[in-house]
């Protein structure tokens, strides 16, 4: 499922040979959008206007997901997967709506989403000038302070209602250009409709990332502001029609991050040290859950998301994996980057920034272990952590705090800490338990850190200590320590706000001499690539991911999977073909109830070769006329090499269909308010 | 540790360049030991008497360990973690011996350990012209089908007295050359001694394969002939002192696998396919294990074993991943490949055997992921697997046999069968459940394996099923099915052999497919190799490890890690400044009662130069005189590379003392009797 993996937040520039056939690559950015390109190859290209109205009817989830209004009452459709969390947090033993399936019949019995907040972007300016004047010829942890300053103040001056909107400055090719983006905020999102788990999740991980596919991926939201539906005129119009082979279809949202720009020695990276390390770990805590779920009803019930979440992100990276170590994968990527070289030979300004990238990834070899286990990973202390920092950083000026503590940030800071959420001790225990046995294992337990986060103790013993102790699963503690700021946690005598405090002097350390010795040169670095991509291929550049706004172009179509053409759709009916009675193909209770109702022949899911990426999750597939055909809600198998680069060929992205979720809405999980609004014709 | 890792089955040439410094690196065989090479750097080498006097006390454990006889009457010393499955199995609720530590009083009181049989090499012959001659110039699977029958003919006519003998051919040098080893075998193997598994396992997985070391990795066994010890005359001399700096050692044992022989398109093989694959497995069956473990004492208790084993095994590859990612250590590989083609060019007779390998390295790739999950792992399949199969092939022809299924490998696969063993069912549902889900997940859920792998049903239902149903459980169903033949098999309702009988043909078809398109011209191109090797570099070629007798020299000495010098020892002290309290740091309590007594300057473990591998665990470590002043358990972080190459300034092989053997049979865990025999005063 195309959730915006957590893991590797990276920075960016343009993958293939521009010589080679390009294909439908790209995540292009709104203010660059290749029309020439595109009716060359279409014979038709959006206008300004088309893609002025779509941009405004765009969202941005910030539990890292894309989505759209598609109503004037502030209706949002994304996917299941992207909401299941909240569906998940609103769900008791005794009515688990996450297996039943939710319908608000009216909008007071709509559900709040704790965390969740929507986003939409209102202006882009280039701040680039700025930030580079501000970073001068500073280099090393210099460099790295002054970047922050100039961002943290950017953001800071430029959106001064915080109630409303959120300035955020984000760094494209790699440290190439800087822009600042503008979003108007909804801090208040409602969950309206959601169909059985097993509908969305058919298949299950089995299923997951394959085509053909059998999902009911959709849902949906409302924005809500001072208790009430916002007002979003600028929607897109819903249209539950079955979308036609080699029709133009546009996906617009937020790829969360690729890293085609990488040059050869970053790729290595992510194989050599990074991606083993991330596969086996997550493999076992994969495996801790699975047998946990096991003991009990209300265990799998509470582990689901969760289990959910690392198998999803486990077979990106087993995807990724396998994308590096193809030879003729990565041939390409050398190919290209040979390109690069020789065009940019002997030119003026951009030196050799190859090497000087391969020295801040050899740095990188040798802080990466510490820096990967500096710090447990559980909910409860990600909140101490998040609550110790804060308390100091608020107490500096503006420029001077870490990045994500400036005050733009605050806002929705507070909100993910403080929002009431459901914690599960058992589980947080096992993630906690589970983190500190890995970084024992990889530090070794002679290792200072290792000591640091251990003392005398075992990870089951500390772990249970902290979870069993603290306080902070109660929202009014986090408030209230929010509250209190440097005084209260000073004084705390919770235990896992001690151990945080602990643990937070080794983190920043490990922070800093990475920002001087990586972060530093390689952002320097990769400006002076940037230069020379842009010197050599021109526009027909594209930045890599990072959670911002984008729109990809390209068509309904399948692929040849080793000589065997794959169909670009599956219809509701095939279902009932592909369910086997034992789980996760176990057919849904309400499919099995309406199977006479429902038209068999109503397309279900359906591929294009639109080109996204994690985050991209719900992000609404829209045909020429600028209206809703499907909600994006994954990619094939080969889409996960995605990262690195776009296969034309075989990379598909996978959409449930509208017409299928009109005829869930209609027959399966009726919602005839929500049928009514979708048409334009709210009650 | 050192135990046998059962994964990579694989074939066999020398690594490092011979103009490049050797240090102390090879596994040789005892026809070939470079005495002029160990004279030159050490002074001083073995005689003929030495080597044949050694020879004869080197044991073979078939569960995956080497040992030594160190008494006229069949004692053996091996590793603790060799004979811990027995000692678990041993155990009860109310008397784990694996927690508390077990001597016998008496020879009476000797606990048989079930499936274990120890062997003393007694003839090496010489079988390469005959082998060669059946192949003749068959190809594909003609060719292994020739290959196997000459192999099951010299086996079968070579040992007639099955009970006391066993016969082998190995090939080594992947094909240059076969052996015929003949075997004293002794099928009946009980425990003598064995210290509390928190003395012989201190520090568990985070200080396995790490140094300094706290651990007494010790256990005495003793072979049994028709329910009497048996008279060993050619026994090593126990030598309970402090090892020497720099003083020579050797190791002599049965290392199990290396592939330092593979090119460079055997290990991106490796590292591209085989090793992914198999972290990400095992380290989520870790992770499942050790949930499940945590749910009762008697599950911890029970589980103990097999997670130690997985740990062990996954911290190998973890070893080996981290050494073929790294750029200078497969630098060293790729210049030793390129110089053996450069010295073969030209040369008649050798061609391009690199280009062939390519090839089936590349068929291999299309098979692997099929090959590897066509069959579930748990023992009770196991069992059944092997009953099908056996009671198929015991009906054909000797020639006609699968491998493993002549008749001169028949006794043991018997006993194998048949032992009587404890089986634990959630431990076998575990591990079905684990197999089959894997097997869904890489294959997909439309492959046709994953349909004959499950048919309508889910992993967990189909393992719950099969588990609870199946009688395999009791060793006499199991006899009976053996004695019963192919009838009995055919009449079988018992549904694990029901599932067992319809998987097989697929996996036989496979096992033939990877025989034509793999193994064949692979044996074939590697015999070239073996050729081109010997032209260039002579007699300084030793074959990979074949898990069959080989002797290392090398001598005591630390390493510089990253700067800072490890020393060679440690001291039984230094074990109660090391103990936490915390698991798996906690302090033995025999330790802890008998501290006073204990001699604190008494040598624990120490480090050697000697060349080993998994395999090699409970070798003895023999001085200059011929006396055992150790048995080597471990080899230290660096030594995980060892399976591809071995690095002189970095390898380690740990060993635990005599000393502290000693130091144990005396005051921790006193065993008078044994401190008797061990000094030749047996009463």
């Amino acid at each position: 499922m195309r959730l915006k993996s957590a893991l590797f937040v990276s920075a960016a520039i343009a993958f293939t040979l521009p010589t080679a056939a390009m294909a439908d690559e790209g995540m292009w950015t709104f203010d660059a959008f290749p029309a020439a390109r595109m009716k060359q190859a279409y014979g038709w290209a959006p206008d300004q206007a088309w893609l002025d109205k779509t941009r405004a009817a765009a969202v941005r989830l910030t539990g890292g997901c894309s989505a759209s209004f598609v109503s004037d009452a502030g209706l949002i459709l994304t996917n299941h997967h992207c909401v299941a969390t909240c569906v998940e947090e609103n769900s008791t033993g005794d009515n688990n709506i996450l297996v039943k399936g939710f319908t608000a019949r009216a909008t007071s019995e709509e559900k709040k989403c704790a965390g969740q907040q929507a986003e939409v972007v209102t202006a882009i300016r280039d701040v680039t000038p700025t930030v580079k004047a501000a970073i001068g010829s500073a280099t090393g942890a210099d460099a790295v302070r002054a970047r922050n300053a100039a961002v943290a103040k950017l953001e800071s001056d430029n959106c001064t209602d915080k109630a409303t909107t959120r300035c955020q400055v984000v760094s494209l090719f790699g440290g190439g250009q800087y822009k600042l983006y503008t979003y108007r905020k909804y801090s208040d999102v409602r969950l309206v409709w959601a169909p059985e788990a097993q509908a969305a999740q058919f298949g299950g991980d089995p299923d997951n990332f394959n085509f053909p596919r059998y999902s009911l991926d959709a849902s949906f939201l409302r924005a809500y502001e001072n208790g009430k539906p916002v007002a979003t005129p600028q929607h897109l119009s819903w249209n539950p029609r079955a979308p036609e082979d080699g029709e133009a279809t546009f996906v617009v949202g937020n790829p969360g991050t690729t890293q085609r720009l990488f040059t050869m020695d970053q790729f290595a990276f992510q194989r050599e040290v990074a991606l083993p390390i991330t596969l086996t770990t997550l493999s076992e805590l994969r495996g801790r859950l699975i047998t946990a779920m096991a003991e009990s009803p209300e265990k799998e019930r509470e582990g689901k998301e969760t289990l959910f979440g690392i198998e999803n992100s486990l077979k990106v990276y087993i995807g990724q994996v396998k994308a590096l170590n193809d030879p003729a994968f990565t041939g390409k990527l050398a190919a290209a980057e040979a390109d690069l070289k020789q065009r940019s030979a002997n030119k003026a300004g951009i030196g050799d920034p190859w090497s000087d990238i391969a020295k801040s990834v050899q740095a990188n070899r040798n802080i990466y272990v510490e820096r990967n286990f500096a710090t447990p990973r559980n909910d409860l202390f990600g909140y101490a952590l998040a609550l110790v920092r804060a308390a100091e950083e608020r107490g500096k000026p503006n420029a001077e705090r870490l990045p994500g503590f400036g005050d733009a940030a605050l806002p929705l800071l507070e909100k993910s800490i403080t929002d009431a959420r459901p914690i599960t001790p058992w589980l947080e225990e096992l993630r906690m338990e589970w983190s500190l046995s890995k970084a024992r294992e990889y530090l070794g337990a002679d290792h200072p850190q290792t000591k640091l986060l251990l003392g005398k103790e075992s990870p089951e013993g500390l772990a249970a200590r902290l979870v069993s102790g603290t306080k902070l699963a109660d929202p009014a503690v986090r408030q209230a320590l929010w509250n209190g700021g440097a005084a209260a946690i000073a004084a705390s005598t919770d235990p896992m706000i001690v151990y945080a405090r602990s643990l937070d002097a080794n983190a920043r350390a490990l922070q800093k001499r990475y920002d001087a010795e990586v972060d530093a040169p390689l952002t320097a670095a990769r400006a002076r690539l940037a230069d020379a991509r842009f010197a050599a291929y021109g526009d027909s550049n594209y930045p890599d991911a990072t959670f911002t706004l984008r729109i990809s172009y390209g068509k309904v179509q399948g692929w040849n999977e080793r000589g065997t053409p794959v169909p670009t759709r599956t219809f509701l009916g095939g279902t009932f073909d592909r369910a086997t009675g034992a789980e996760p193909f176990d057919l849904p209770p309400a499919f099995a109830a309406n199977q006479a109702k429902i038209n068999k022949n109503a397309v279900y899911d359906f591929v294009t070769t639109n080109d996204i990426i994690g985050g991209n999750s719900g992000s609404p597939v829209i045909d020429k006329a600028g209206t809703v055909i499907g909600a994006a809600f994954d990619g094939n198998i080969h889409s996960l090499g995605g990262t690195y680069g776009y296969d034309g060929t075989l990379n598909r992205t996978v959409v449930v269909s509208t017409q299928a979720v009109q005829e869930a809405l209609e027959k399966i999980y009726p919602a005839p308010n929500l049928v009514a609004e979708l048409r334009g014709k709210r009650r």
